[in-house]
């Protein structure tokens, strides 16, 4: 399950070397949560802010291997990774469209809180829902 | 009543042309009303979330007269203008610590928004007893 | 001369009162800028390298009256505003897509600098072809 | 080798769960980073532009454990981690001021390319002076 989007990188992301400062790849893969989710829907933020648990990032852990520059598109390729277990886990390949070179890597881990902020130890029904309707469809 | 405050610049906000990008002075502004807010306690972030009205930014005008570089520090001016009505208002004056250089210099008008985002016709019980408190001061 | 781009909201750009951080609005104004070049090309940030003539923002006014939210997709629509002088002048009207409601409308001023940083006192050759195609064409 | 810095949360980077958006931590390592070149100074962004020689981010690594909000101070450990090789390593911890909660961890390796964006194989004679004046200084 992987979802591709294209992202035009701004002038605002363009740091003082004149390639895409790193920390905006951080946003870039939310970008990528997010196009995947629309996607493939029943796991958004409008179902959070209805049920209250939220899925904030606990891990993540990025890569990178050459840059981005004003003019570039970012390719970014957004995969759902099956895990057991009250955690939501994806993994991230971010490519410059002029000539397919792999800019980044990466992999995030969510995990689940209540609006107690307290940490879930099962998948909420949702999630449960949404893995059941799209991984056996696979 | 003013509120002086400096501010090294980051490495993150620096653009193409090696200049501080400009949007990040929105975010100095924030800083100068933050730092005000600390000098002269009781309309803070904390009240608004206790009383549920907050001061969202109506107006904001910002000209740029010189730029910040990698290693400088802005030395954020912060003024609040005692003006009529339910509002709230403040100009900033922002300088590069190491010439003195007057580089940016703006205003902002926030309005006041219940729970609701309804906007509010009077002002606050908390803001006038600021006001009584602070501006009668002087 | 108005060009029309749609830019979804991101959850980074959600403040604590579950609406879009003011400052993203300058971000949604370069956004539009760059959606305009793109559209009407020739005054692009390429020619700009070329040439080592840049065009920073000398004054940025924003005025906010409805809000964006998480799932809401923002249209951008940017008017270039033909003046005399050394300047580029543009006007931005932000919409929510959903409902068509004005959220936000502004105005930015950019003058020229050299690689010296000096400011420029005419019109750059490349801004002047610019406006002969685009403006006579009209 | 630990730098120590306190970095006051922002209303800008405070998410829509009233918690500072993770992205932002890349902004807090950064934070450090720089407060530590300014502690150990002789590796800054100040002889990379003199040198031609920067130290891009090649691999990022954040754990979350708590979250910060509004009115909490971040105080930002940055440790400088020695290894072999035309590299450098930090690793950082991120602290709550009001209970000396651990917020995030991390890690960070940075390496060196030269003004055509080529990968250097051999550590700058900036950094090995640098290295020989503080590390055998312990």
């Amino acid at each position: 399950m992987t979802d591709i989007c294209r992202v035009p990188v701004k002038f605002s992301e363009i740091d003082s070397m004149r390639i895409v400062w790193h920390g905006n790849y951080v946003v870039y893969f939310e970008d990528g949560r997010e196009s995947f989710g629309r996607h493939y829907p029943g796991m958004g933020y409008d179902i959070m802010q209805e049920t209250g648990i939220y899925a904030p990032i606990y891990d993540v852990h990025l890569r990178h291997y050459a840059s981005l520059q004003m003019g570039d598109v970012a390719v970014i390729h957004t995969t759902f990774v099956p895990k057991r277990g009250a955690r939501l886990d994806y993994k991230y390949k971010i490519y410059r469209e002029r000539d397919n070179q792999l800019c980044c890597e990466g992999e995030t881990t969510q995990l689940f809180i209540d609006t107690n902020g307290e940490l879930l130890l099962e998948l909420p029904d949702f999630v449960q829902e949404w893995k059941k309707k799209w991984l056996s469809a696979r």
